[in-house]
Formats: structure tokens, sequence, C-alpha cells
């Protein structure tokens, strides 16, 4: 098809009708939370704090920082491996997430930051805005290289504001726990990803296959994404629960899920070739899926042992996904999935939303102590009258919410961004960084590309 | 000019005579700040603290290492966009700044820590240190891929001097208030640098134009240097500001400036190519243009909304700056910028320098609090008869300073470093490893390069 | 010699029976740290601690997220210099910690972390199994290219248990202070892995000599590997330093001795080349010396120019290292060290070692202060009737203890890898990914290798 993509008018626009909106909107709304307000003095006599150090930049400011690093670097580069996709993979994820922070800001201000006509924003609210657009970024690797920035701008303005009401179904009205966001960010995102790129369904796509593989520098860039964000993925999923044991344990329990997810991995990936061989998509992706399985539970008492098994068995259901799954849903079903965001997020996502319900079900004050079970739970003060079975039900609840908020989303997010007014590519043209970028005239190491159509029909 | 660029003899003679100089005077002047003293036990003590939290390693060490990474990767990897000057860009980055951070400890350590005979250095030593020398790396910018090592080192000598005093001037006589140094830092070395390669004009380097580009790869090269930068920034604008609120919202304001930026520079990058399509050299550089710009405002109440204008403008200002006002310099002014530091440093300074000083005019105790405007301003102590009208005037001529001491520097270390014995290549050698680097053999990917000259004459 | 490399059992097996046996350990042994138990607000009314800024996460996490990204990109990307074996570096490199640092804290718990049959894991263990771990990184510096990735596995688990058996001679049996780990992490690494080469020597190495060399690019992805190991070197050397004053003088220290190495590595690289070209090998790897010689001193009152004398000297050690000694090991005693790791971390681990010696032998009240000294070197606890001369002499031993355990351990592991049944590949396949890794198709910058046999024989 002949699509126009020429974005000249189309993206500059949106950046600009975007921003300005943003900018007006944080005028009316946002204000600074009382520990990053000048007030601060005050403040603490108020709180009968003594230190500086009781303001709640000490406690996540490095947490926060590592999380902004997996959402820019860490995203971006892992997304790099495409040999001719590397421009768009890590500036377009970097457009995405820079437009989707201010509106996560926002949208989950309203939700959860909101008194006295403002949204008072602190340290923890960047962190919010950074997990929000994680789901963003996650949803992004269904359909990288098939879409054009202009759609990628939507599907964050729409992403954004559903994660947000399913955050606050989650988290407010069902009053479950989940600080690594297993439902909230990797479910949600992977299911909203993966039914968009159902509906975007490429029919010839096949006809830009010499392009969707990597090169041998492409490979090592993409490590590059996968080593940050495996290495942060403790502060990932640490960094909004509550002070003191359970961050700590909570990057404990991901340290230990993440390396056990590692070793099966690479066992998986040599037994499943011919020849033994490891195949880099696994090493770049399915190591990562014990971080995404332990989002819900890594905060409770779910045991070093314990972590070790979910990363255990995560590396080994991402990596036989890698294999059988991803061409049967492209061949059979039609989900054309760039990444194979469903290895990476979609079933380690479930897994994690069920490990964090049977983990909160067979919570025990034998376990956690009175005190902290209680404490960890918030049955000491919002839920005095539930126990740990209950909430391991609503913890349950909480997935089938994430997974119907993807699909009926996924659909209807889908349905706009197929309108053929958007820029996108033509099939034949997907994962070509030459569609949308000035690209350098000396292209030394790759000196022509037989295959590609001009770039503007 | 047939320049002899053989540095066997100079280059380790100059590393090693600054050395030798610098442990000797490190030897005489430096010791422990009571902080990082064995003496601490006692020190808590008299100060009455109970907890070794209170040590201000626990406030600072995580920006230190944040704004480190800024100097080391962000600066270095920024710089390979270049073809064939990847080398140069990381390695000269790397030997610039090792040596310049030894000699900011002790040029700024003999204004700002100097008691009893001896310079006390702690953590925010360090980090100053790395400030300074961020400005040097600023000015690298300009003159990159036409000096040589020699001629770096003297001017990261001259520059760190001239940095020190002009600092001194600034904050300690002024009284200026520029944590995240838009003046100190971006101003002055923007200028500075524009002003040295303005000198050191090359009439002849179209001759080495055709390396002048990128390609593929050393644009994601380029893209992690980006990144790193444009994430931790809001490490760099709050790393010494005071703790607490301050601290806390100076990166509030810095990440929401810099979301800003990136939206506004891919709306110009798009709209100003004919095609639509995106250039990399702004989405490398221009995106980071909000985070110079908040730097003398983003730990006072700018309010988020005044971050994201911020941000909205200098996107704006440096894309428009790399497309029209980049190439006129070079034809008409003769002022030869490499990476385009006029851009990302000079204008988005002077813009810091005029939000900060209009910020600081305009505080109110309505907006800070009684309280929270004397300590912000430091009205409480030294300044106690100052007002916020008064800061602000104070804050604007600090802007003048800066610009002058860059101007008068850069031509008198302009002049030195124009002298024919420091080992500099010929007009039609530059932006060549090359000529400094013993090369990998096998350059499969660059077979042959027919332009370049023998590097030696 | 015709060796079967299809690990298609073997590595899988070898995954999935260590990964197992680990899960069982840890289900047996391993439980969490009271600072990470959900019991911790109790723990905190026993402690007498009202703030939750007192759990030992907020002291040593943010320096246990560096260590973590030296080990895994720092020393995985270092590695990736070689033309053809980048695959193998980081994603070998990233098997073996990620099992490493498993086998490391239970090894290090039952020495260090045992109470009532249960091994308590906090973030500190986590830093000690990263540092662990970081000594077999050292090691595999040394066989970088020609071990098999079962090897690999079977050198960490040898390697870390004798590292946790040293370790407990050096810190508990000898009460040697080494918080930067030169004589446990550097020497021990280094001396094992040179042994293990030495008995793994490969007859007709040079076979594979034409892929023992660099291309551009991936110089500059092991310049990633330098950078970060550089900046965040700090953080190593202080990360479990006593709280308070030991931790950042150790910070400052490090910064100040990698800054003088810097200077001294070029001046050295520049007047060794007949031309006073620099080398890549030398910048990514001798500028780290001065990190790994003040890895026993930095936190004791070293001073700063000590520091940098220090670094002075081994910046100038590692490049004749390179230059002279590394082709007279290979040359003249078979020791075939594919990264130089006797000159990054033999030498200058032995020099920390001495450094660390002389300066713990030498340290008075009148510097540290009666109760710094106390403080510093326990002299207030377990070893009250110790004086700074004895603990200078008990660190010299440590060096020799070291260096024995490296020796026989080396030889002992080296001829159990010797056994051809591991999978290594011939001597003419070494430092080839095509080995182990399944290939991108297209590999276009690298069209063919006319000297690479049959991948499997």
């Amino acid at each position: 098809m002949a699509w126009n993509t020429d974005l000249r008018w189309r993206l500059p626009l949106a950046c600009l009708l975007l921003q300005v909106a943003l900018v007006v909107l944080f005028g009316v709304f946002v204000r600074y939370d009382p520990d990053a307000d000048a007030h601060w003095v005050a403040e603490k006599r108020s709180r009968n704090v003594s230190s500086d150090l009781d303001n709640e930049f000490y406690y996540r400011y490095p947490s926060f920082q590592d999380v902004h690093v997996m959402i820019f670097v860490g995203f971006g580069f892992l997304m790099t491996f495409l040999q001719r996709y590397g421009y768009g993979a890590v500036g377009f994820n970097f457009l995405l997430a820079a437009f989707g922070i201010q509106w996560a800001l926002l949208m989950q201000g309203w939700f959860h930051s909101y008194r006295q006509g403002y949204i008072f924003v602190s340290v923890e609210n960047l962190i919010n805005a950074d997990f929000c657009v994680g789901s963003v970024c996650v949803a992004f690797g269904a359909v990288l290289g098939k879409v054009s920035p202009v759609q990628l701008l939507l599907m964050t303005l729409f992403q954004v504001t559903l994660f947000a009401v399913n955050e606050f179904i989650l988290l407010s009205l069902l009053a479950v726990k989940d600080a690594g966001g297993s439902m909230t960010i990797h479910t949600f995102g992977a299911y909203f990803g993966l039914t968009v790129t159902w509906i975007l369904q490429r029919p010839n796509l096949h006809q830009s296959r010499q392009r969707q593989g990597a090169v041998y520098h492409s490979d090592l860039f993409a490590m590059i994404g996968t080593l940050f964000l495996w290495m942060y993925w403790p502060s990932f999923n640490s960094a909004v629960s509550n002070h003191g044991d359970a961050q700590h344990r909570a990057a404990i329990n991901t340290y230990c899920s993440l390396a056990a997810c590692v070793l099966t991995t690479v066992a998986l990936s040599s037994a499943l070739h011919k020849k033994g061989k490891l195949d880099m998509v696994h090493i770049q992706n399915a190591t990562l899926a014990g971080g995404v399985a332990v989002g819900t539970a890594a905060e409770m008492m779910l045991m070093p042992y314990g972590a070790l098994i979910v990363g255990f068995i995560c590396g080994i259901i991402s990596t036989l996904g890698f294999v059988y799954l991803t061409p049967f849903l492209e061949s059979r079903l039609r989900i054309q999935d760039t990444c194979g965001i469903h290895n990476l997020h979609g079933m380690p996502g479930i897994v994690g939303a069920i490990v964090g319900a049977v983990t909160a079900a067979c919570a025990s004050s034998a376990v956690y102590g009175e005190e902290g079970l209680a404490h960890a739970f918030d049955f000491d003060s919002a839920k005095a009258n539930w126990n740990a079975s209950l909430q391991g039900k609503f913890q349950a609840a909480g997935l089938f919410v994430s997974l119907a908020m993807a699909l009926v989303g996924g659909i209807l997010v889908g349905l706009i961004l197929k309108l053929p007014v958007w820029g996108q590519a033509a099939d034949e043209n997907c994962f070509e960084d030459a569609i949308y970028w000035e690209m350098p005239e000396s292209t030394a190491f790759h000196p022509e590309d037989p295959t590609l159509k001009p770039s503007e029909p």
C-alpha cells in the first residue's frame, strides 16, 4: 500500500500539541510535594523530624535513577538488535518515554496524589511515571519496526491513560500489592501490545524479513540494554516498596530470581539448538523473565529459594516461548510480535501474578510476625478486617482485570492506529530506519540493500 | 602544513610533568575533610550527631556517581558520532577529564575548602571537580578532531584555572546561586570553547569533510552518551544543592524540563527536514538543552510547569541552532564548532542564566515561606540584608562575568594553543584516529580511506 | 585436535544440575537477615532504632548497584575487544557470574553469616558475592576465547569455593583488612587464572592469531567496559568498608588513584610506540590498575597524595607489562594471557597488598586518633592486644596465602579442565563466536573469514 510516510507536518504537530497541552495541565494542576517544597523547614518541624535525611528523596532517589536507566537505555538498547532499526529503537523509545512520563505524572497524579485541587509530585511520582512508561516500552516491543512515531505517540497517550485506570482499580479499589508491576506493568503492557499488533497485522510482512535479523554488532548493542535491565531490576522491584525491610527484601529476591533465570535460559537455548549452540535472542530476553515474574512477590516473604524457583521456571518458559510459541502466534494467530514480548513479559507476568497471589494467600504471622504481616499488607490501617487468604483472592482478581483491560484497550487503540493517516510504512519497508531518519551518507558497512523500496512512494 | 604529529616525547613529558606536579601539590595541600577522616568518631560526638548516616557521604554519593558517569561515559560517547574519531572522542575525553579533576580539586580547593594551610576534600569536592571538568568537556566539543592531546592537556590546565576563578567570583563574591552550572559550567565552557576554536580556525578544514559525518553504528555509540547525560541530568543539577527539599526539587524540575525538550526537538527536527525525517544530530544533542537551561533555577521554586516551558523553548532554540546557526557561524564567522556546543551549551546556558535571574528576582515568601526563602538564598546568614530582587540582579551580573571570562580567557588560551609545536594534525588529516592511535590491522568495515594522507609528514 | 564442540547435552545438563542443587541448598540454608525480614518492625524496637534509614540497605545499596554494573557490564564489555568474540565475552561472563553469585552466597554465607543452622543474607552478602565473582571474571580474562562455557562453569564452581576459603583465612583467621580486595579478589583471581591458562596451554594458538586483534568498533565496545569499571571503582573499594568515614575515605582515595593512573598510562603508551601513538589495549586496561592497587589501603589513612603515588606507579607498571611482559610470558613461559590480566590485576594486586601492609604498619593514633585507630582496625574489640605493626605483618602474610592458594588451586582446577570432554574448541578455532553461538545470517561487515575451519569437526 502506498501510504505516505512523510511526517513533516503530522509529527511536529503531534509533538507540539501534546507538549502545549502538558504545559497547560501542569500549570493548572502540578505542584511540589511537601518533601520537595521550600516549606520543608517548617514541614520537618511539624512532622517532628530532625534530619534532612528523612526526606523521601534519600529513600528512593538511587532506585529512581536505576529505573530511569532501565526505561531509556535498557528498553531502548534492548530493541537495537535489528540490523537496520537502531535509530528507531533508541530514538522512538526516547520520544514515547519522554512524552509518556509527563502524561503519566498527570494521570497517576489525579488518581493517587490529588489533594485540594492539585497534584503534589515527589520522587515517588517520578518512579511511578517511569513504571507506567515501562508498560508502553513493553508494548512497543510488539510493534517495533512496523509503526510510525505518530502512531507511537498516540499509543502512548491511550496506553498511559488505560494503565492509570487499571492501576487505580488494582491498587486502590482491589487493594492489591504489586510493587514490581507483574500485573500492572508487564501483563498489562504485553497483552495490550500483542492485541495492538494483532489488530495492525501486516499480511505481507515477510517482504521485510531480510531486515528482521540482527548483525553482529547490533546484537552487542542489544546486550547493553539487556544487562542494564538485568542489573537494575532489583531497584525496579524495590523502588516503591515500604521503607526498610520491604525494599531490602525485594532487592534480594529479584537478584536471586534473575540469577537462576540465566542458567535455565542458557540450558534451554543450547538444548533446543540442533548443534547445541546458544541463540543471542534468548540470552538477550529470556534471562530477564525472572525479574518480571517476581514483580509482585518480591517484597513479600517469598524466601530466597522461592525466588530461585520462580527464576528457574521462567527461564524455561520464556525460552520455550521463543522457540515454539512465537512462530506459532505469527503463523496461526497472525500476532507479529517483533521482540517476543509474550515470552519476556506476557507469560512471566502471569506467572508473577500467580506467584504473588499464592505468596500473599500463604502469608502468616508465623513467618511475618504479627506486626510485620499487618504492615506488609496494610492490615493495620485501611484493611483492618482482611486476612492473607482474602488478600490472595484479590491478587488473583487483579490479574484478570489487567488482562481484560489490556485486551479491550488494545482492540480500541489498535483500531485507531489502523487508520491509514498516521504515516506508517508499507509492509515491504518495515524495520528500516531510512523511512523516518536522515541516514549517514557513507553507510560503509551496509553498502546497499537491494530489497529496500524507495522510502517515499 | 607539515606539522609533526609524532607525540612520542611531547605527550609523555606533558603527562608526567603534570602528574608529578599534582602529586607534590596534593602532598603539600590536600587532606581529608572531617567527614572522611578517621577522627570521625570524635567528630560525630562534637557535632552531637548519633548516626553515621549524617555523614555527607550518604547525602551526595549516589549523585556523585551519576555525575561521574556523565563526565566520562556521557561526554565521551556523545562525541563518538564521528565515523573515524571514536578512539579520540572517548580516549582524549578520558585523559583530559582524569587530569582536570585533579587540578580542579586543587584550584577549587584553594578557593572554597582552604583552612589552616590545607585543602580538606569530601565527596562534595569530587562532585565540584567533575563539574569543573564538565566545562572542559563542553569546550572539547568545539575543537573535537582538530587538536592534539597535548593541546587538550594545556587547554584543560588553563580552563580549569579560569573556571575556578570565575566560579569564585560568581559564587563567593557575587553570591550567585548556580547549583547546576548554567553559567559557570555551560555558558563559560561553551563560549570559551567557541573562542578557542575561532582562534584556531583551520582555513582548509573542508579537506577533512568526508570524515565529519557519522556512520550507522557510530551514531548508536553516540546515543549511549546522550542517554546517560539525559538520564542522570537530574543528579547533575541536584548534586550540590542544599540537603532535603532543594535536592529533591532540583531533580523534579530537571526531569520535567528534559522530557519537554525531547518533544520539541523531535518536532523541530522533523519540521525542518524537507521530507519530515529526523536527524540524529538533533536527537543526540538538542534533547539535552533542557537540562542545561534549568541548571541555575532547578533548585528554586521554578514550578514543574516552569520547567516544562524552559525545556519546550530550549528544544526549539537548540534545533534551530543546529540547522541555521552552526552553518552560519562556520561560513561567516569562521567558528568551526564540531559538536555544535553553541546550540547545546551556549544558547541554553544563557537561557538558563536568565531563567535563574528571573526566578530568583520573583522569589517571595508567599511561595517559599519566610524560612524557606531565607534558607534557599542564604538570606538567613551571610546575606542578611538582601532581598530577592537584589539576588536577581546579581544573578544577571554573573552571566556577564562568565561571558567576559570565557571570551578573554578563550582568546589567550587559543593563542597559546595556536603555536605550531603541540603536534596538531594538518587540516586534511583532522577527524582521523590514525594520526594519534595505533589502529587495528583488520579495519574490515572501513577498508580504505583514499583521502587520508600519510599521517606523519 | 578434533574435539567435539557440540554442547547440546553437556551445557544444559551442567546448568540444570547446578541450578537444581542451588535451589535445594538455598531451601535448606538461606534466610533473610533481620534487616530484610518482615520482623524488622520488632527488630528496630529491639535495637532502639527509630528510623527505617538505619536499615543496612540505605548504607550500601547504591554501592551494590555500582558493583553489580562493574561485574556484568564492566568485565563483560571490557572483554569484547576481540573482533569475533563479543558474544562469548559478554554472554559467558553473564553466565558464569549469574551462577557464581549464587554459589558465592552459599560459600561465603557458611563462613561469615552462618548462625543457628541458617545463612542470613542482606545487601552486604550480595556485594560480597559480586566481589567473589569479580575474581572469576578476572581469571576468565586469562582464558578468554580458549575455553567452553562448560569449562567456565566448572572453573567458577571451584574458584568460588577456593575464594571463600582464602577469604576466610585472610579476613577471619589472619584478621587482615582488604575491603577492596587487592589480595582476595585481584591477586588471587589473576594468579589463579594465569595458572589455569598455563596448564591449559595451547601449542598451536598462533593458528587463531588473526582473530586475536580488535576491529574499530569492538574497541569502542570495550571502552564501555573500561569506563564503567573506572567510574564505579570508588564504589567497589568503599562498598563494604565501615559506615561513615571509612566508606567516604575509600571513595576519595580510589578516585585519586585512578585519575593519576590514566595520565601515566597515556604517557607510557605513547613513549613506548615508535611513532608516539597510543594503543587502545593500554587505555582499556592499564588505566584501571590504580583501582586495583588501592583495594587494600583505600579505607585507610593513605592520604590523597599517597593514592596519587600508587596510581602513578601502577599506570607505569601495567603499561610496561603489556609491552614487555605479556609477550615474554607467552613465548617463554607459555602463559597465554588473552586480556593481559597479569598487568591489570596480577602485579597491581601485589602492589596493593604491599601498600596495604605498609599503610597499616605505619598507622598511628596521631593520624587516626585513638578511637579512630581502634575502630579502623578493630583494635577495640576482637583484636584488643594488637598494634599497627602486627597488623602490617599479618597483611603481608595474607598476600602469600593468596598467592599460594591461587597457584595450588589453579593447578588442580587446570588439570580438571584439561580433560578433553568439556567441549573446548580446537587451537585453530579459538576466539571465534561461531563455535558456540548461532550467528546472524547476514554478517555484512565480516563477509567471510577464510581461516575459520568448519566449527564442528
